[in-house]
This record gives structure tokens, C-alpha cells and sequence, in this order.
């Protein structure tokens, strides 16, 4: 019983994608009638679930209305769901301790009564709903000048969800993402307006808006923000600087073209998984670049995935303290605890021996390049959705690999962290203590 | 003056490897009497003396004897001077402070008295030469009869210090290493033993060779024999796996020259870097399982490299106890301190960010596959030498990467310890603690 939440969440999971399972392999969710067989349906219902957005098929020519309505709605409960619950169970399992953090929680929350998990759930589903139906809203604007208005409405409100949701999942047809949006400034800044949002964490958005001076938001508030701005203008300029002359993806775009197009790909990392240039066309260091930015991922508490922004700060912070000789790690001028950092310690080494065990296995069971395999397995695991084409080829084993890997990816880092939290101290009989030489 | 160990152990390996650098691009230094050239001399200096073996240039066509024996002689300083220090260095520090390996020490250090720094000395270069002697020995037989007597021995001479201090360098010519011998039993096991007593560490084997009860040896001697017992089995069930059917490397071979083979290449990366098959032939998943041999590496105060397997052992004991809630790791019925642990993640960790960063450089500056590049730099990092062949096609700005990592691969994880070791408890301010969400 020790594990209950984490079973919870992760039945709860499994459920949703069973059901969408059987939902996408009827005929009736394909455009041609036939069914999309049960391992693509899984594949499918998976990468929607965990907001990934990998596809083995094309979601608009694939799929009829009813099994992009399925999709849709099967990225709003995931995304939405999982929001709701990883901030409740860090509020529930006393993750948020300092009287700051309480103090930002309380009027949400009141002291974790059913009412108080009804009310915060009522603030997650609404704030959720205001940011998709303005980013929905202004999408239709530009969709339905190309589509027509119903359709072009329909489009606004599917992008607005999965990017909101950190989905990736698009209709724009033949794998293409929105690559023809590329010079289109609505379309991207709307779509990274909402990415960005959606992977702050519920926590982060309610903190901002609720605090009036910046000086005064959580620690949690200040590194999540930083590390976000921080990886945005770090992964524009790597990305504007190694791709700039590249003819195949920035090079033969205008001047403006260019920046929004190295912008929206630092953005999408952070784990979107929509992309405006052909991927597999950037060089091998911007390959391994956005490997980097989508293994880190997003915050805490949000839509998107990886081993999030705060982790990889207090990982970073931790070497900066240990070659600088410091004592303590600190961060704004205060003390990281620990254990806190020994759970960032933690997750990002079992997501680490996540990625190497699942890329080793794929070595084995597809042909394909180095970097394909573990940009793809990165994508998966940091539920990013980012390819460089090889996921619509992948071998059944593959398919097998890459939805455990993206189901790992999703619920994985928050069941440890709820492993970790529920540790009771237990007087038991101990052990003499002796070291070992390291390095 | 808090680093003086550290700086002490960086600045006398960078004076050795100048000097040798000096030696080395000498026009006398090479075959056809004209220099090198500085930077070929300072890589093959550095690959030397951090007892890597990468060449940038063919040892045998490219070097005059005088300047075969300059490389030899870099590595027995590099190979034995690293041994010395790290075993006097962690002693000093204290670093070996349970009852159990004070006694295993006491014998040899005396109190840490400057005689029994000596006489510790003293034992250590009696060791090695004793391994170097009984190798060197029987490689001669083997290659008086291939060489001839005069040089048949020098051969074994050269090849035994290479072995025993995981140095890599070969004199068989054409960047072979040891592939004409693959079926050859006398020249594997002896290159293998010299390998595994080489990488143990002098406390392990002085540990062994002291104690009669197995049982009754220190706890980081049972952890490094059961790593590496682990990692050389594994190694060789993964490799005989993933090639015995593969004709360019395990195909060809007869029976037992499969296992002969597959046990090689499952020692070599442990850090030594001869390889009797070639490399580039293998399987991309028999590469990526080299990574990781290869980051791993040897055990601590060895001849060899990476990260070390009582590192890793650490790090997967520790996220063994994390998945099964246990409160505290526990190997062998001792539990191990939370600074020990601490210690080992973060030599990981840097170790990690130190192969990340310098890999993503490398795809800038060279024109090469992602894996030929990761395997690279793992390469220079563990102190291994293995190579997918790029070592002599990199760009100039490659070749000082490359060194720059040979010696941060070498002297890093120390210094790190080092860092670790000299933190002092200093009574100072405290900002007041506040935790961060993670994962
Ligand atoms: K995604
Ligand atoms: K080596």
C-alpha cells in the first residue's frame, strides 16, 4: 500500500490508453475504413496519452474526424490529468514545505480536504481551458483564411490543445508538422506562447500570477523561470548559429524567417515535438543539440516531459558547488537541501540508464543510424515527439520499445519521486558503515 | 594552497608530457629523421603519459626506437606515477578510513611518516615490475619467434608495460594493434592478465595478496572484484551475442578464436585500448555496448580510466535502493556513507557532462559519424585508446579536444576527490534552506 499514488497514476494511465486503444482500432477512426491494427492503435493512443506525439501513421491521413476527436480528447485527458495530479500529490505529499510555498498553495488548496483537491483541480482545468481557447481563438484566425472556417476553427482548437499540452500531434498532413508555417508569425508565436506556458508547471503559472513582486515568487518559481529563459536564448543562438547557413532548413529563409524558425525550435524541445524545418536535414550538431534540450524537457507539475528544467539546474548547481569547493549548493541565497538534491541526483541518472538501455536495445532491433535511434529514444522518453524520420519505419519490436519507453518517460519520473517521498524511517536493525574509493 | 595535492598531480603530469613532447618531436625521434611536428608530439605525449594509447600517427612506422623508448618510458611515469599518487593520495587524505583498511595499509604506510610514504612507493613500483617482468618474459617467447631474439624481446619488453599500465601503444605497425594476433592463446591471456591485475588498483591487489580469507577483504576490494568479475562476463556474453555471427570481426574465426576474441575485446575496454578485431567492423550495437565499457573503465588508485567500476557499482546500488524504497545502500552487509555516494554521483555526473560537451564540439569540428565521434571522445576520456579509426583524420582543433580530454579523463576524477576531500567544515552564514520540485 506503500506505493498508492504512484499505482494510481500509473493504472489510471494505462486505462486511458487501453481504452484509446480500442477506440483507434476501429474502423470508424480511420479515413479508409479499415483498422489501423491494434499495435498502431496502441502506439498511437500512448503517444497521445503522454503527450508525446510520435506517430507511426499520419494523423490526418490516417485517421477519420472521430479518431482525431479520440486523439484530441485523449491529449487533454492525458496532459490535463496528469497536471492535476503531479501537483496535487507534490501539495499532498508535503513536497512543497517552506511556509512561502504553503502560503502560495493555501488559498487553493485549504488544507487538503476533499473540497480543497475539488477547488485546486477547478483551478488547473480552468486556467488550462483559458489559455487553450485564446490560443485556439487566434489560431483560427490563420487556419480559417487557408481551410475554411469550420475546419479552420476545428484546426485552431486542436493546435491550440496539443500545443497547450505539449501534444506535438498535428493535422496538417503527411508527417509535414507545421513546417509550412514556417515564415507565419501568428502560428508560431501563438504555438511557443503556448508551449512555453504549458511546460512552466501549474504551479509556477499560479505563483506568477498571483505574486506581484518578482522577488518575492518560490525558489521553485525563480530557477524553473531562469533555466527556462535560460535554455530558450542558449538553444536560439546554438541553434540560429549552427543552422543559419544551412540551405536545407534556416539558410533560404528571409532574415526574419530565420529567427523565428532557430526560435521555434529552441521552443519545441521543451517537449512540444512540433517542428518548421526538416529535422533530419539539420547538422549533426544541432541533431545532438536537441537531444540535449529535449532530455532536460520541461517543469515540474506541467504538460510536457523530460527530466525537467529544476532537475537539471540542481544537478548542474551541484557540480558548480562540488569543482568551486562550496560547501552548500545554493541558488538565490538559499540552502538546497540534501535530499532534494539527491532526488534530482536520482532521476536524472535512472532516466539516463533509461535512454542508454532502450537506445542499446534498438541498436539491435533497427536499421538505422546512431543518432536517428537515440534522438528517437530522447524524444520518446522526454515525451517530445520530435523525429528524424525513422518512427513510421520502426520494427514491431521498435514500436514495442519506444511505447514503453514513452509510458516510462510520462509516469516514470513522478513514481520515483513518489518513492522516494513515501520512504518512511524505519528503526531497523543497521548495517556498519565503510567506504569505498571512487574515481 | 587548499588544492596543493591536486595542483601538485596536474602540473607534474603536464611537465612530463612537455618534456615528452619535446623528445618526441625531435627529427632523431622519428623514422625518416623529420619532426612530427608539435602538436602530433604532444598528442602522442599526452596519449603516453595518461596511458591512453589513441595515435594520431603510427607508433611503429612513424617512430625511431629512440623514440619508441621515449613512449615507453611516458607511459611506465604516466602508468606508475598516477598509480603511486592516487594510492599515497588517498591515504593521506584519509580517504581509506575504516579500521579493516588501516590494517590492510598499515604494513606498507607506517603511519604516514616520509619513510613510509617510501617504503609504500617502493612496494608499488615492486609490484608493477614484477607483472611487467613475468609478461614481458612470456611475450618474448612468443615474439622472439615471429622477430627474431634481440627484438622479439624488446617487443615484449614494450608490450607488457603497455598491458600491465592499460597503455594501449603497439609496435605491430599500420594502426593494427593486436589483430594478427586474434587466435594467438599465449599473447591474449598474458595481454589480458597484465590488463585485469593492471586495472584492479594496488590496494585491491594488495588486499588479495595479503589476505587469506576471502571474506575477510575490504569491502571496496569486494566490490571492485565483483564488478569487474561482472562487467567481464557480461561483456563477453554481450559481445560473443552480438558478433559471433558477424564475418568481418567474430564470423571468420574457429570456435575457440570466437572466445578468445569476444573475452578480449570485453577486457580491453577495461582501460586498455589493444583490440585483436577490427572495431569499425562491429555491429553499431556492439559499439554502443564499447561506450560503455569503455565510460566505466578500470578500478580506482589502477593504471586505467573512466569512471571506475566502484563508481558505478555506487551509482547502480543506489538507484537499486531508490526503486526498491530501501532506506539505505547496502552492499555485502555494510551500508555505505551518504558522502560516499554523494561523491560517486558526482563523478559521474561531471564525467557525463564532460563526454557530452566535448562530443558536441567534436561534431562541429570534424566531419565524421556520431558514433565514430562518441566513441572518440569516450575513448580519451576512459584513458582507453580504442577507435573507430578517426584518431588520425582529425582536424587540428579535434586533436587538441582530444588531448584536452586524454588529461581531464586522466587527472579530473582525482582532482575531483581531491576537491571533495579538502572541503572543509567552515562555520559561515547559512542562507536558509528551501527545496525545488524535481522530475
Ligand atoms: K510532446
Ligand atoms: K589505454
Amino acid at each position: 500500500m506503500k506505493l498508492r499514488p504512484a499505482q494510481i497514476l500509473v493504472l489510471g494511465f494505462a486505462t486511458v490508453i487501453l481504452v484509446g486503444t480500442v477506440l483507434l482500432s476501429l474502423p470508424v477512426a480511420s479515413r479508409n475504413g479499415e483498422t489501423v491494427g491494434f499495435l498502431n492503435a496502441l502506439f498511437t493512443a500512448t503517444s497521445a496519452v503522454c503527450v508525446t506525439g510520435l506517430v507511426v501513421v499520419d494523423t490526418y491521413t490516417q485517421y477519420s474526424l472521430f479518431g482525431q476527436i479520440v486523439i484530441m480528447l485523449l491529449i487533454q485527458i492525458g496532459g490535463l490529468g496528469f497536471m492535476t495530479m503531479t501537483t496535487l500529490i507534490f501539495l499532498i505529499l508535503g513536497k512543497r514545505i517552506t511556509l512561502r510555498e504553503r502560503l502560495v498553495m493555501q488559498e487553493a488548496l485549504n488544507q487538503l480536504t476533499l473540497a480543497g483537491v475539488v477547488k485546486l483541480t477547478r483551478y488547473i482545468i480552468f486556467t488550462t481551458l483559458i489559455f487553450e481557447a485564446v490560443g485556439a481563438l487566434l489560431l483560427s484566425l490563420r487556419f480559417s483564411r487557408i481551410y475554411g472556417v469550420p475546419r479552420g476553427i476545428y484546426y485552431g482548437i486542436f493546435h491550440g490543445v496539443s500545443a497547450f499540452n505539449n501534444a506535438g500531434f498535428d493535422l496538417i498532413g503527411d508527417f509535414k508538422s507545421l513546417t509550412p508555417f514556417v515564415e507565419d508569425p501568428l502560428v508560431n508565436i501563438v504555438i511557443m506562447a503556448l508551449i512555453i506556458f504549458g511546460g512552466l508547471g501549474f504551479s509556477v503559472i499560479y505563483d506568477v500570477f498571483t505574486t506581484r513582486n518578482i522577488y518575492k515568487l518560490s525558489l521553485h518559481s525563480k530557477v524553473v523561470l531562469t533555466m527556462t529563459g535560460l535554455l530558450l536564448v542558449v538553444g536560439f543562438l546554438v541553434i540560429y548559429a549552427l543552422e543559419h547557413t544551412n540551405p536545407k532548413t534556416l539558410g533560404s529563409l528571409s532574415p526574419a524567417g530565420k529567427i523565428l524558425a532557430a526560435a521555434f525550435q529552441s521552443v519545441t524541445p521543451r517537449t512540444a515535438g512540433f517542428n518548421t524545418i526538416s529535422l533530419s536535414d539539420m547538422s549533426l550538431a544541432a541533431k545532438y543539440f536537441t537531444i540535449f534540450l529535449m532530455f532536460i524537457g520541461a517543469s515540474p507539475g506541467s504538460t510536457g516531459g523530460g527530466v525537467k528544467t529544476s532537475t537539471f539546474a540542481l544537478v548542474l548547481m551541484m557540480i558548480y558547488s562540488v569543482i568551486t569547493s562550496k560547501e552548500n549548493v545554493e541558488i538565490y541565497k538559499r540552502r538546497i537541501p540534501m535530499d532534494n538534491l539527491f532526488k534530482a541526483v536520482v532521476i536524472m541518472l535512472i532516466a539516463l540508464l533509461l535512454v542508454l538501455t532502450v537506445s542499446f536495445l534498438l541498436t539491435i532491433t533497427e536499421r538505422a543510424d546512431f543518432m536517428s535511434i537515440l534522438f528517437e529514444t530522447v524524444s520518446a522518453f522526454g515525451t517530445v515527439g520530435l523525429t528524424l524520420g525513422i518512427t513510421p519505419h520502426l520494427s514491431d519490436a521498435g514500436k514495442v520499445l519506444i511505447i514503453l519507453t514513452m509510458f516510462s518517460g510520462r509516469v516514470g519520473p513522478l513514481t520515483i519521486a513518489l518513492a522516494l517521498a513515501s520512504k518512511k524511517k524505519t528503526a531497523i536493525m543497521k548495517y556498519p558503515e565503510e567506504r569505498i574509493l571512487v574515481g
